[in-house]
C-alpha cells in the first residue's frame, strides 16, 4: 500500500485548471522574456486583486531566488536584512543572501515570527550605538506569511513593522511563498490589497499554491528598483518562456483559484487539527495553516512512520519528536480521513 | 493573417510528447529538490547518452543561470572566462559572470567560434607577462555549440581546446543551449560521449530544445566541484519541484527524441537556406544549424516584416540588414513553403 | 590640561625604533609589492618566531583587510566561518567578510570567547540535520589572541579547536590584531609556534602593537592559497610600497622588540587593574591583556569623563556603566599613576 | 655600482617634509578612523585646492583600493564601467572591478585614452540596442590622469566626457594616482578646481606623489554615495590610524608642495627627453608627463640594463622594445646627468 503523503506542499504537480493553461495554450508562440499577452494579463489581475494599479510584477521561478534577488536589489551595500532566526533566508537558503553580499541580521522567532517590539529595539540601540558606522545596517526587514511554523502575522503587527520600517528608513520584505494558506484561513486579517498598502517588496507563492513552479513578485511602487529588469537577467532568474509563468498566474488568479486552494487546504488542515486534539496529540506553535505541526512519542511516530510521509521538525524532550504534516490543494478528503484513522 | 513565426526558437511550449509526460505525472506527489525517481532514471539516459557513467547531473532552468551558476563555481577566485567576444557570457547575460566576482576574458568572435590558436596565443601571453600576478587569470573556457552566431565547432577543434585547457590548468566548458540543433546536424562530427570526454561541465538545452523548459548540467566526473548541490541552492537555482525537470528531460531521451527534434528543425532549416540562395539572397556566418541568417535590402525587410517575425541582428552597410531566422521542432512544413513563398 | 588618553591602543603613531626604520631608510630605491629585501627578511624572521620554516607571509595594511582578505580565500563558496557573537568579524567589520559572499556563524561568546564544546556540538548538530545541504556548512573558525574582551585562549582550548576543525574538514584562523599582547602575558601559555602548529592562517597585529601600521599574515603551509598574491591584489590589499610593511615588521621581529611591547604595556595595565581592585572597582569579564574593563557608577563616570579618555564599553544596570581603558606600547608610568590618582 | 633607479615611481619612502610631518607627530595621541584634526585640516587644504567647499574627502591607503571602492559604490548593480583596454582597471588589478560585481566595458585606448567621440558612440548603440536590458549598461566612466601612458586629457576632452555622462546618466571617474605630474605638466590644462567642477568622484595620488603611502578620494557633492564611510570599512579600506594618512596630505598641500614635486619630475623628465631626441632615441605614445617610453634596440637594451633599472613596457617589432623610464619626486639633477652619459 502506498503511504500517505504528508510531507510537504511542493510534491505534485499543478492545479489541474493550471495545467489546462498550459496545455491549451502549448502550441501557441509568444514573445519571450515575459513580454506576451498571457503575461500581461496575469500582471493585470494580480494588479486588481492587490489593489495596486501601478505595481511592477515580475515572475520568478522560485522562493529562494525570489528572497536573494529582490533582498540583493533592495539593501544598500551598506546595509542587512533583519529576520527571525528561524526565517527561511536565516537558516534553509544555504547563504543567498551573504551570496548577494549582504548579512542576515537575526532576531528571536516567537513561533517563526519578529516581535515588531524586539525589532524596534534592535534598531534605536542601533542608531544610538556611536560605533554604528562600523556596522552592517538594517535595511530591510523580512517576513514570511505565514511563517516557516505556519503562523500568521495580523495586520496591526505588520502595520506596525511598517512604522518602524519607515521610522528607520528600512523596507518591509513578504515571502508569501504559502500565500494563498494565509488568505485561506479564516484567522489571518491580512488582505492582498494590506500587502499592496504596507510591502514595498513582497511576492505571491506559486509553486507551494497550485502552480507547477513560479513566484509572482510585487513592486506596489513601480519603479522603486531601477531596471529590476536587468538585476533580474543578471541573476540568471529571468526565464526565456515567460509565458509559462504569466499563464499559471493568469489560471490562479482567474474565478478566485489562488484563494479557494488557500481555503480547501486549511479547511482540511483544521479537521486534522480537531481530530488531532480529540485524540489528545499536542499541537504546536499554533500554526492555523496548511501546515501541522503535532508532538509525537516517538515510539508512535515509528509505527506511523510506516504509513505516513511527514516531515521530521525537531526532537522535544528525551523521547518525544515534533513532525509536520503539510496539507495542500491536492490533499483529498479520503487522506485527511485516512490519516485520521491511524492515528 | 497571423504572421509567421521565425523570430526565435523559445517562442511556444514544450514538444507532445514532454508536455504529456509533465500530464500524466502531474497528480503524482514525489520528493522534491531532484531526489524523485524520473529526474534519476533521466539522469542514467543521460549518463548512457553521454558515455559518462559516472557523471554528476543537475537539472537547472535556464541558460544564463546555468553559464553563471556552473563558471562562477568552477574559478577559482583569481581566474575569469575566456569566451569570444559574441559569446552569450560576453554580452547577453548582464553581467552575470561578473556579478560573480568574474571577469569575461574575450578573445574575437570568428562566426561566433573561438579560434584555439588564439586561446593559445593569450595563453602563452598571459604566462610570458612578468606582471600576470597583477591580472585575472585565464582559468577557463566558455564556448557554445551551436554558437550564437549557429556555426559548430568541430571536433578537432574542441580537442584542440582541451589540450590549451590541459597545458595552462583550464577548465573547459560548454554551453548547449541549443545543443540538440548541433546534434542533429550532418556537419557535426562532435558528439554527446565526445562532450562527456572533453569538457569538465557542460549543459544539454531543453528550453529550446524542446522542453517547457530546463537545462542539464552534466559534470563527467562527479565529485569536481564540491557540494555542487548547495551551490546550486545558493544561487537560487535548486528547483524544489526538481521532477518537473528530470521528467522532461526523461521525455527528450527516450526514443531519441532529442536527437529527433534537432534533425527535424535543421532539415527544416536546409530546405530553407536552399531557397534563399537559390533566390540570390545572401546567407551569412556559415551557420548549418537551425539559424539562418540573412542579409537583406532595407526595403525589401519593410515588407516582409509586414508577414514573417523575425529577428533584427545587425545593419550591413548602409541600406542592409542582416536578419535572424530561427527554425524549430515545431516549425512545420507548411511554415516553411509560405515562407519561401513570400520570399 | 589635556586629558589622559586610555581610549584605544590605535592613537599614536609608531614605537620609535619603528619610525626610525622607516626614517634612516627613507631615501632608498627598492623594488615594489613586498620583493625588496627589507620584507624578505622580515619573513625570515616571523619564520623563525614562529617556527615556520615554509610559511608564507603576506604583509597587509589593517585587521579588517586581512580578516576579510584571509576568511574569503580560506572558505569554499558553501562555507560560513563560526565566530563569537561578540567577534570582531561578526560585529563592528560593517559585513566584510558577507562582502565576500560568506556567512559568519555565530556561537554565544564567553567573555569573547568560543566554547570548543559549543563548536563541536554546533558542526555535530549541522552534520546531523538531513537538510544540511541547504544551509552554510561550517567551513573555518575565527578567533581572536586576545579576543575583543581582552581574554586568552589557553594552549588547551586552541588545541581543542584545532582537533574540531580538523573533524570537520574545517580550517582555523587566529586574528592576531592584539597578539603583542598576548605573547606579553604571563598568563598564556601559548607562543607563536604553537600558532605556526595549529592555525591555518593568523595574523601578527603591527597596528595596535608598535606599528604605523600594517598586519603579518602567516600561512603556515605555503600554498594553501593557490596564488594568494592575485587575490590580495584583487582586494586591493597589495601595499605597492611593500617594504614600508616589512620594515616596519623586520623593525618588531628585532632584538624581541615585539613581545617587548606587549609585555610592557600587560605590566602597566597589570598595575592600573591592582589598584582599580584595591579601590574597590569590578573589573570585568577578566582580561589580563592591556585591555582593562572597569564598572562604575555612572556619577563617578561622568568626573571621570573630564579627565580621561576611555572607551564606553556597555552599559551595566540602570545607573552603572563598563568602559574600556587600553593601555599600549607607549603609555608612561606617569600615564598609569596619573590615573590611580583620579581613580 | 648601484643601477641608476628609473624603474617606477613608487621605489621609496616619502619626500622629507611627508616624513618629517610623520616624526614629529609620532608621539600624540589622536583619535581614530579619520577624525583627528590632522585629517580634519588636510580636508579642508584639499577642498580649497580643489574649489569645493562641501567636497567630502576619504583618505585610502592605495590605488586599486580606490578605484574598487568607489567605482563598486558608484555603480548600480546592472551598470559597469567604461575604461580604455589600457587602463588600470582593464588590466592590471587582477578583476577588482569584477569582484565588487561589475563589468570593466572596454573602449579602444589611444596612448592610453578614452576617445570621448567613441565613448559617445558606444553609449549611443548601447540604448539604440533593443536587447540592451539583457546587457550591461555603461554607469561610469574611468579616466586616468595622466594616464598609464603618460599622456594627458585635456580640459576640452574632459568637459566632452562630462557632457556624455550627463547625458546618459553616467558618473565621470578619475584615477590620479599620478595626478602631481599632470598639475605640474606645462601642457596639462586641467587644475584640480577642474576636477571638482566635472567629476563625481576623483582621488588625488599619494604613493606616487611623495607621501609614504595614501590617496585622497574627493566626492565634490558630498553625500553623493550615501554612507560612503561604511562601506569603506566594509572593503577593508578604513586605516585605524587615518591620522597617518590625514598627515601626509596635509603636508603634501601645505606651501605648494604638491604641485612642486609634479613640477620638478617633469621638467626632469623633460631634459631627459630632450636628451633622448638629440641622440636620436624615438619617445612613444607622446607622453609629456614624468613617464617617458623610449625604443631601443633590444641590443642597446642589454647594455643599458646592466647600469639602468627600467620598466619593460612592450615588445615592437622583432628586435626593438618598448621601455619605461619613470622619473620621481626624488630623481635628482644626477640621475638625470648620468642617465643622459649612459644613452
Amino acid at each position: 500500500m502506498e503511504k500517505l503523503h504528508f510531507a510537504s506542499d511542493y510534491m505534485d504537480g499543478a492545479h489541474p485548471r493550471v495545467l489546462e493553461a498550459l496545455v491549451w495554450t502549448n502550441g501557441q508562440k509568444t514573445p519571450g522574456y515575459g513580454t506576451d499577452d498571457y503575461s500581461y494579463l496575469a500582471r493585470d489581475r494580480i494588479r486588481e486583486a492587490c489593489g495596486c494599479p501601478e505595481a511592477e510584477i515580475h515572475f520568478l521561478v522560485g522562493g529562494t531566488q525570489a528572497n536573494a534577488v529582490c533582498l540583493g536589489a533592495l539593501l544598500a551595500p551598506y546595509e542587512g536584512v533583519l529576520a527571525a532566526e528561524t526565517g527561511h533566508v536565516s537558516q534553509h537558503e544555504a547563504g543567498a543572501i551573504e551570496f548577494t553580499g549582504h548579512e542576515v541580521l537575526t532576531l528571536p522567532g516567537h513561533d517563526g515570527k519578529i516581535d515588531p517590539a524586539e525589532a524596534e529595539a534592535f534598531c534605536a540601540a542601533f542608531f544610538a550605538d556611536e560605533n554604528h558606522d562600523h556596522m552592517v545596517f538594517p535595511g530591510a526587514v523580512y517576513v514570511s506569511q505565514p511563517t516557516e511554523s505556519g503562523t500568521l502575522y495580523s495586520l496591526a503587527e505588520l502595520e506596525a513593522l511598517r512604522e518602524i520600517c519607515d521610522r528607520y528608513g528600512m523596507r518591509l520584505y513578504l515571502d508569501g511563498a504559502r500565500l494563498a494558506y494565509a488568505l485561506g484561513c479564516p484567522e489571518c486579517d491580512v488582505t492582498l490589497p494590506d500587502l499592496g498598502r504596507l510591502c514595498d517588496v513582497f511576492y505571491i507563492g506559486g509553486t507551494k499554491c497550485g502552480a507547477l513552479f513560479g513566484e509572482a513578485v510585487v513592486v506596489p511602487k513601480a519603479g522603486l528598483i531601477p531596471h529590476f529588469f536587468t538585476i533580474i537577467k543578471q541573476r540568471g532568474a529571468l526565464p526565456a518562456k515567460g509565458r509559462i509563468l504569466g499563464l499559471q498566474f493568469l489560471a490562479l488568479f482567474s474565478e478566485g483559484l489562488y484563494e479557494e486552494i488557500g481555503r480547501t487546504a486549511v479547511r482540511a488542515a483544521d479537521r486534522l487539527r480537531a481530530a488531532l486534539s480529540a485524540k489528545g496529540y499536542e499541537l504546536c506553535y499554533g500554526s492555523p495553516t496548511n501546515q501541522i505541526f503535532v508532538r509525537l512519542p516517538d515510539e508512535r511516530l515509528r509505527e506511523l512512520a510506516k504509513q505516513v510521509e511527514y516531515s521530521f521538525w525537531e526532537k522535544s524532550g528525551v523521547d518525544h519528536t515534533v513532525i509536520r504534516l503539510a496539507v495542500g490543494w491536492s490533499t483529498t478528503e479520503d487522506d485527511v480521513r485516512e490519516l485520521e484513522a491511524l492515528l
